[in-house]
């Protein structure tokens, strides 16, 4: 199994990327990790390059600059070259925690789509925080912010890859698939989303339980949480932000608190433990371009060497567990019912 | 000063409601309450009817009814006839639990809006959970909900409203105004927050920091935010959820810890009050539907009796502070200026 990695993508690179890759090396002898960048600079902070291949690439993008002219004008850039390297089925995988637009224009210009899928979402998995009895105890939410404008059929598209993923990544049977929206009734929300939950009720091979409201999300209101780009962007941001912040608050109230509270703390130290895993969404890794022939998955530009790993670890399984490979024959076989629904959505 | 309350609308109206008023009352002498309802139904649960009038109306609007149609036809009932009061001048702010959407279509059409003001935006003030020394330790944020569909004059309309609101009554010297987006650079979002950035960005008379993102909200990143209610709804249900989620997965967490770290929670009793008292926000009261010519206050429909004492406190404080009077005053001072904006984006 081969990673493709851009080496220079990220707030923290080429540094923490490099010390990823290494925990992640230290784990897993049977991946070769080939970094993409400048290898003076990677050769820096490279400590033992075993199992790790390094391919030149003169550019780099930069996290501000317009995704599509970037990828066109800098061929030579390790996020392109990495994509290229995917492409040309000499990587199985393509991570990089760089420039967000330009590492789906990549995946869409350069790695290429699934001919049936017009747009791919930005693809996450999010911890239910109290799992009921025999529930999943993950969720699965797309787009998470891959298109900023969407149609319908977009979102139709969604939740069949999201129902898919959620069958076999997260071997949930008949998987509920709800639509983020702005109430539960049937009729809410804005044109969009009213259109889309018609077309989601209509379909009998998907489980649709109708519209979810954000505060459910964490408390598994749906185990397939379809939204456009745009709002799921807003909502993911506003669950990190806020998980991170109670977390920060409950640090500061302990060190303003005086000694009760500093022993207090000592004694919850466990207990603390397991809900910052839980609830601090930077150690959790990546999200997954789903609608892609390969694998093309970015982490946040502030990720730092633990996130690195644990994204590799993730690509790690998606690799493994042969999903894109099967998810493009699936597509494949569901050709006419995707077909019938894009005439339907043209003539209104 | 009077407050016309809808004792009909919300999950556990009419009990909880009335509860919250008495309590309300016990703290303010000054104020008469103006129940509207089922009087029977009200008497059972009215324990002292100092400064306590009741209204009958015979009629209650559901949650699940479709807005409009149900002002229209049920104009006995107490939600609307509660409205009529207020515009009739015999009370001066309205107050309900009901369903939002007929709080806003009584707001619209029996309350009435400020000319100049295409749509209401619900509009509601959140903590900032770690202020930076010299910041206020709340922002504004607004439409959180009453739109669905929204165009970017409405959100020019909500910046101007969002600066008089952070500016006159959270006392905010020219606070700084950002845009929700799906990332910070100015060329971010879909094609709507695109276009008002650019109006933002050439009004010379606020102070427009630009985009931000729901990560950051709680962190202070503006004084005033700026979103459409569709996306704004989702970033604030997503905030809540996750604040509730984190507190219970706490709680939950404790309890099965064993007797150290019941003992160290015993120790942090106080830390943990005051996380409580900062994170829960069903215990913050109401939103407001701002564009309105008089106080239209909406508390959710799961509010208890301490919610709703609670937003009857923020009510009384709206009405001393005269807000809604003088806001229509200094929109009419600006009219020149507003017209402008409409004629400058109806040609586009």
């Amino acid at each position: 199994m081969r990673i493709a990695i851009d080496a220079m993508g990220g707030d923290h690179a080429p540094k923490e990327i490099i010390e990823g890759v290494e925990l992640s090396r230290d784990e897993n002898p049977d991946v070769i990790y080939d970094l993409f960048g400048l290898t003076d600079e990677i050769k820096k902070y490279l400590k033992n390059d075993q199992n790790i291949e390094i391919t030149q690439a003169d550019e780099v993008i930069e996290m501000g600059e317009e995704p599509v002219r970037a990828i066109r004008k800098k061929k030579q850039s390790s996020l392109v070259l990495a994509a290229q390297s995917v492409k040309d089925g000499k990587n199985d995988a393509f991570f990089s925690a760089g420039n967000t637009g330009a590492i789906l224009a990549a995946g869409l210009f350069v790695v290429g789509r699934i001919k049936e899928i017009d747009r791919p979402a930005l693809t996450t998995t999010l911890p239910i925080v109290t799992p009921k009895e025999g529930m999943s105890d993950k969720f699965v939410m797309l787009d998470v912010g891959a298109n900023a404008d969407s149609k319908a059929l977009n979102l139709y598209q969604f939740a069949f890859m999201g129902k898919y993923y959620a069958t076999n990544v997260l071997k949930i049977d008949n998987p509920r698939i709800g639509l983020l929206n702005n109430g539960t009734e049937a009729d809410k929300g804005d044109m969009l989303h009213k259109e889309v939950h018609e077309l989601l009720a209509a379909n009998k091979d998907i489980n649709f339980i109708g519209n979810v409201e954000a505060r459910e999300l964490l408390n598994g209101a749906a185990d397939v949480v379809v939204t456009d780009g745009f709002t799921g962007n807003a909502a993911l941001k506003g669950i990190e932000g806020t998980a991170l912040s109670t977390l920060n608050l409950i640090k500061s109230s302990i060190m303003d608190g005086g000694m009760k509270s500093k022993m207090g703390a000592l004694m919850l130290k466990d207990v603390f433990k397991s809900i910052a895993s839980k609830m601090d969404y930077s150690k959790y890794g990546g999200a997954m371009f789903l609608g892609l022939k390969a694998p093309v998955i970015k982490a946040h530009g502030a990720s730092k060497q633990e996130t690195v790993k644990n994204t590799l670890a993730q690509i790690k399984t998606i690799i493994d567990s042969k999903m894109i490979t099967e998810m493009v024959d699936y597509v494949d076989s569901h050709k006419a019912e995707l077909d019938a629904i894009k005439e339907s959505v043209k003539k209104g």
